[in-house]
């Protein structure tokens, strides 16, 4: 598979693909891919000729004390699983190249980010966003493909495209699941097996809120005390926060009308490791 | 001329020209065009096959109090000008369809937009950058086209191509000048006759200034002293700033040494009107 490193040498073979009427479809990752992204690239094949996955492990989106270090990197078996989902190129720039000494710019989707996991992690969808910005702008893609799993992401991205006029369509593929329900993540090697045991109650929770809501609750908080004690009754995770809020502008919801998009989150830690989930429903 | 209004139409007939194979120069204004913008058209000819000039004043780059309600407006006079200059697309969007309701997204060179004009003006440089950012991804130039008269702004706007890989050339052309030395600008028109019989003494401190140091004066300090004393002594203006700089940081000088690029520059007002100007030395 073709890896390219240099910001600018991306760009340029690019351009070359536009120019000669290709049409690009990005998926930016962080390595360490797993069953969630290759259902990415899958999509991705489907939707233009030419896939570019990126790896890169971006510390903007990094706050103090959280995993960058330990982050895990495997880029050959990236490389690998990346070009068995049907990648054409993969760009893996050094951080150096992508965050030069000097730098000092930053996109920021100024409201959305301080919800939810932007309360939970200051600064890190500034670092998204300016992220997903640099590498629109690098690989110049006409779709670029992200997973629900990450829902809040997909939200502040599709703001920043429509504000800042960038021209690409933003493609949003469901959360895979492992057979137990756990989100697939790349976090989830960090859980000892006592934890990954537990883990699946994050999805169960989601589940309990959605037959709630579908059985005719419309009480946001009675949802949010269901579902917190599905979690805490049923594992050692420690809850961040569990939301109800709409989905367009993460605004947390006292009562569920119908036709409203309602988006019902979750972020809890296992030990050390945090994992986040989401469902959508429309009433 | 052909006026384009709506954003996305701009962005297909970019998307279209550069299929073509067509070189996309872009010229960013504010209206109340003068001979400084028309000499930015002519060079902005000479590089590539289609000049788009762009007429929008930047709700987002005005503070609380400053002039955006006054600021000068007339797009058929401006049409005609940027047409006579070289100019073959004018691209002149309503504010509502730059910023839509919901509108939140901001680029935002963090260091550099603090310095002179930004410590005058908090928040000017979030709203330069944000909407040059915009009018480079609705246009889709290869280059675009500045006057040295916001010396700032381009050092701004090149941190920031730099920064976000936007792959778009900024050319610079020199600040155009009335015979008597005064900066063309299109808040010239502010004036009373008596402040304008007065306004050329900021170009004449800035004279002095590069006799100064070209005749050997090493202390920034000494150099402002200079230029104070020029503009105070010699007319009404209430100074701002006056500035000796790093021409790339913007970081002020203590001493000049050899090599280095230097921005002199101020900024100062005449009753309310506030004019600014600059040279670049390099010793």
């Amino acid at each position: 598979m073709k890896t390219i490193h240099e910001p600018h040498l991306m760009q340029r073979e690019a351009d070359d693909l536009r120019v000669a009427g290709k049409r690009i479809v990005l998926v930016p990752t962080m390595g360490a891919l797993h069953g969630g992204h290759t259902a990415l690239i899958r999509e991705a094949r489907t939707l233009g000729d030419v896939v570019v996955v990126t790896l890169f492990v971006n510390p903007a989106q990094f706050g103090e004390g959280e995993d960058y270090g330990r982050y895990p990197r495997d880029i050959e078996r990236d490389a690998l699983l990346a070009s068995g989902a049907g990648g054409d190129l993969l760009f893996a720039p050094e951080t150096t190249a992508m965050y030069p000494p000097g730098y000092q710019t930053f996109v920021n989707v100024e409201r959305l980010s301080l919800r939810l996991e932007g309360a939970a992690r200051p600064g890190h969808f500034r670092g998204v966003a300016t992220v997903v910005a640099k590498l629109f702008n690098i690989a110049r893609p006409h779709s670029a493909v992200f997973g629900q799993k990450d829902a809040q992401q997909v939200i502040v991205l599709r703001r920043m495209v429509r504000d800042l006029d960038l021209g690409v369509e933003i493609v949003v593929v469901p959360t895979l699941r492992e057979q137990d329900g756990l989100a697939m993540s790349s976090r989830n090697v960090y859980l000892t097996p006592a934890q990954r045991v537990e883990a699946p109650v994050l999805y169960r929770s989601l589940r309990k809120a959605e037959d709630l809501i579908r059985s005719g609750e419309r009480s946001a908080g009675a949802v949010v005390a269901a579902m917190t004690l599905e979690i805490t009754g049923g594992s050692s995770a420690a809850i961040d926060y569990v939301s109800v809020a709409d989905a367009d502008t993460l605004d947390p919801l006292v009562t569920l009308s119908p036709g409203a998009p309602v988006l019902v989150s979750l972020a809890a830690r296992f030990g050390t490791t945090r994992l986040i989930d989401n469902i959508h429903i429309r009433l």
